[in-house]
């Protein structure tokens, strides 16, 4: 079995923009196979019986702060909560699964775009004109319409966001991102779970592979 | 104001345990004053409306792994979810509320022994014997019968605890380790909280000063 990484993300989900970004960074680095993998956060909580940590006030403004300096210390470029939060990314998640299943190269910009569109800009990804915007530089004006339109309506599609979604419950997802590492030790398959974006240097030492922060091509931070 | 990290924690939160293993590492390579500051983690829940997470069956689950896991990454030898759990922690954190009162400089080895003798061997810290056993080592055999003593009936030791862990909620704390952050910029305070073991890059950041994971005295993890 050779090693793999699967990162499971919702782009309602901001932890999992950081987490995607930073396997998108060490994926070169640890030569892993990294499959990125479309799913739906609401139907994740609703079967872990999870409520999302805004629900609690507490929680929720320790949270706006935390996404902040987070942003910041993985230079991802997340500005705050958005004005509509949470949104609906049913529509969002199919486009994405659309993507993948039609024009794979292009699934890590485009999910990078609506989290961008959505956590950078503060536009509501389950409007329409905000996918055309954020996809058009990504997929050309054509195949946006065309992949927005089938995406919508596509039974394929539809099937396989809640099969994935399923597929992540039946390995123990509570929340996202939820990072699947599968490897070999002593000859037998090892299958471990990690939840957030916090969680990179466990899965370095997991994998034998070094971690140098979540800057993995700056020379040094310090 | 100078620089200083409070931390906020309970022998019944093995993040604590890792989170104070780590500033201890910490503390002589950043030159920052570290004040650890027991508190009552029952309270807290409380006050915040917040649940713990072993109440969800998949969190709970998830957590048994990555403590462990997170056991070897920070080197710190927390073999299992304990035995008993969770237990009462009221007297345990007395007597280390009572402890810094009175011997500070045994504050640190005696917070350790309690996280080494509950989530390393899964003995129950609410038994006055097991207090005894772990705490001889550090503080003597006189001393440690004398401060379990005057520490479960003491007034002034009582108020401080309540004390400390309205501050911590007072500050925002809906966990452990609660962890809060203050120095100057621009000639004006600013006061940042941090909750968990794993934002301690985060805190390096915000401070100036650098993180080289969580064994700074390695010379190298690779």
């Amino acid at each position: 079995m050779p090693e793999k990484v699967t990162l499971f993300f919702d782009s309602i989900s901001p932890y999992s923009w950081f987490a995607f970004e930073i396997l998108c960074r060490y994926q070169p680095v640890w030569g892993v196979e990294v499959d990125f993998v479309p799913f739906l956060l609401s139907g994740i909580m609703q079967a872990s019986e999870n409520q999302p940590p805004g629900f609690n006030r507490f929680k929720g403004r320790y949270m706006a702060s935390d996404l902040v300096r987070n942003g910041k210390l993985f230079g991802v470029p997340l500005t705050r909560i958005p004005r509509e939060f949470p949104v609906n990314t049913l529509r969002a998640q199919r486009l994405l699964t659309y993507v993948k299943a039609h024009e794979p190269s292009k699934l890590a910009p485009a999910s990078l775009a609506l989290w961008r569109a959505y956590w950078g800009d503060s536009n509501s990804i389950d409007k329409e004109d905000v996918l055309v915007q954020y996809l058009t530089p990504v997929l050309g004006a054509e195949m946006t319409q065309a992949f927005i339109a089938a995406s919508f309506t596509d039974a394929t599609t539809k099937q396989k966001l809640i099969q994935e979604t399923k597929r992540a419950t039946d390995i123990g997802a509570f929340g996202a991102p939820w990072i699947v590492v599968e490897r070999e030790v002593d000859g037998k398959p090892v299958v471990e779970s990690f939840f957030g974006s916090d969680r990179l240097e466990n899965i370095a030492l997991m994998l034998g592979k070094p971690y140098y922060g979540p800057n993995p091509g700056a020379a040094s931070k310090l």
